[in-house]
């Protein structure tokens, strides 16, 4: 294989992590900086001026995913350029390294490009996507969803926050509106690079993760109703206590995910109670479930349990309830061409892999329909991620850069 | 018995019912009058001037608690005011009885008095308690426990809503810290007026009910820890749900309240789950627990079972907890004396009635351990309170309005 002697700066990609966590920094050493929010403008203004500082040209599409483009040969102005990147928003007890890493990872490739001055074949891009946690406005992986045709621009517009706040009026606050329509963007390949959010690397000691695809996912949204009451005058054989009808389907729930095993999870992540008074019997209940299997065929199965447990949970205690599935993700697989520049990077550095399956979605999930996409993780320490103890050690976000460089380039040269 | 002739205006107390409930109404009927608030201000501005429109004096404790009297015969002038009242605040989505009615009720009847020109021996006063519900300052019952002794007027001010506003700043920002010292005012003794928040008196066609104490009630705050991670890439086995621990707990609550029925209740009606976000596994979950018996020797036992179910729903689960009772309301015996005015009250009235047991908190039973004190229920459709869809028609709040002035006066001669 060709040697590769472009060498990232270590030192340089952490000091920008280490900067940019400042905006939105939690006193634990998290980030919480939602998307839309003035402290996504902030981080998205500082990217932009990195980018353009390295001559960099910055496009913005309808739905706030930016693009900083660094052109390729002269000859090859009509191809299509190859894009890395991932998303700069987070949690609300996020970690430092989450999408940040994909982003700032690809931007240090951007400077060592220029700093060479080395001529790609085609235009190389740097990616920031809007909204990829969902946190805020859900679905996740919102404006990538309109990216690749599976939301339109409407529907992303009109998601609300729990203020009533829609997502549409939030973008053209924060100045991140842009005019280009969402998937105009042509794309020769996407490498996203992450952390692995799970315990696999680390457990086995290896330091990249060549990723095969992602696992799908379906989301719910359910309502239990009952009747609120005064906790002190309701006898116990009178009530229709909503929050004890959610206690048993968070129990199901929990248990329809062990019994497909290993593979399945399922959760309930986010619960809403009403009127959430300590002396008012719960009249109502809000909550969401996240099932994930890498088939699709084991999630319809898990989806019919679900659909028995409402009944099993809730008739015996006379309360009733609304359900539907609000989002379903079918398994992906991503691009063999693209994986095998990633396994070649790796190699080209010396660092050792596995390949996986990855448990959690990504914006390059949804541009694997509309482009040539792929994955590379690294290790997040004990798994842990979604939280403000994630932490990835600067050689591994080095590793993770590099091997993203190396892949990029090696597709490049294909094609030239 | 003596023949009582003053008789209540019931429409006059029925519009009022109607007038204060546009103060934080709701959509649904209700009203939404959270203690200290702005809207709390307006319905305290609206009392004090409907009682000094009878030339009354109204006086305002350190606590914000409201004393309108009405002068007695000047030979008794040293004898303690015998008062009438309830609170003004309310649950977030409570009904327009509640506490509003024994306030108003108690205005109706010192209207009433004032009309006929009726001279008492004591002085009459109706009062307006500080947050009795303590929906946004627990505990509830807040400021008449600082009357009674059981709270310090430090430990109430030192109370935090969820925004870390405290009880003290929110008092004097709607300006009603007054100066008097909470406790200070002796009583001849009190007569409260309530809706039931049950369905007994309901279920057996009776009007009124003699209330012959409260039943005992103890609150705990827990907070389940676990770890939070990303729903997607934790596998099951490695989990640490604090949501799965507390549904746990909620189910185990419900059953240690069934296995000591008919008379005991236990209730987790706040819940709040963090970081909420539908794909993170929940790390850290608090609650309350509302336990209550007529039988204090019960609440212990309760108490033990619930000092099990800790760790038997937690530890297989790895999760870790604080719990802590935060307030013990032990089971109160009303006076005979007063009781016994009350259902000459109801026979002067010729109203139907039966003795109960409150299953709710109420100021009266703090306010007996430092004067004589007794309540008055009438009926509430269905049982249902803490609800926009509470209700009592026109017809049962003008008896309970008869019966608090029949039981006044009655008590009043007693003491001429």
């Amino acid at each position: 294989m060709p040697a590769q002697n472009l060498q990232i700066d270590g030192k340089r990609l952490w000091d920008d992590l280490m900067a940019t966590a400042q905006i939105g920094a939690t006193a634990k050493g998290g980030i919480c900086r939602l998307t839309l929010t003035d402290l996504d403008a902030q981080v998205r203004g500082w990217f932009k001026a990195q980018c353009e500082a390295l001559g960099a040209t910055v496009t913005i599409d309808e739905l706030g995913n930016m693009f900083a483009r660094r052109p390729g040969k002269n000859a090859n102005a009509a191809l299509p350029p190859i894009a890395m990147g991932s998303h700069l928003d987070t949690q609300p007890t996020g970690g430092k390294f989450d999408g940040t890493l994909g982003v700032l990872a690809a931007l240090e490739a951007l400077r060592t490009l220029h700093r060479a001055g080395y001529e790609t074949n085609a235009p190389i891009e740097v990616v920031n996507w809007t909204n990829e946690e969902g946190a805020r406005f859900a679905p996740p992986m919102l404006a990538s969803g309109v990216f690749a045709g599976v939301f339109t621009p409407e529907y992303a517009y009109a998601r609300t926050d729990r203020d009533g706040k829609t997502f549409g009026d939030e973008l053209r606050r924060i100045g991140y509106r842009g005019s280009e329509k969402a998937g105009a963007h042509k794309l020769s390949g996407l490498f996203e690079l992450h952390i692995e959010q799970g315990p696999i690397l680390e457990a086995e000691d290896r330091m990249i993760g060549i990723v095969q695809g992602v696992q799908g996912m379906r989301w719910y949204e359910v309502t239990v109703t009952g009747q609120a009451g005064h906790t002190g005058a309701t006898p116990m054989h009178l009530r229709k206590n909503a929050l004890l009808g959610a206690a048993r389907l968070i129990e199901r729930i929990d248990a329809i995910a062990r019994a497909h095993s290993p593979d399945a999870v399922g959760t309930v992540g986010r619960i809403e109670n009403r009127p959430n008074s300590p002396n008012v019997i719960p009249g109502e209940v809000f909550f969401t479930v996240d099932f994930r299997h890498p088939d699709d065929a084991v999630l319809d199965a898990m989806e019919a349990k679900l659909g028995s447990a409402y009944l099993d949970c809730l008739r015996p205690l006379d309360l009733n309830f609304t359900a539907r599935r609000i989002w379903n993700a079918p398994a992906v697989k991503f691009a063999p061409a693209l994986i095998e520049c990633v396994r070649i990077g790796a190699q080209q550095a010396g660092l050792s892999s596995r390949d996986m399956i990855s448990g959690a979605g990504h914006d390059a999930a949804y541009i694997a329909r509309v482009a040539p996409t792929t994955m590379i993780f690294v290790p997040c320490r004990d798994g842990i991620s979604h939280n403000e103890a994630e932490f990835t050690t600067p050689d591994q976000c080095t590793a993770g850069a590099q091997v993203l460089l190396n892949a990029v380039l090696e597709f490049d040269r294909r094609l030239g």
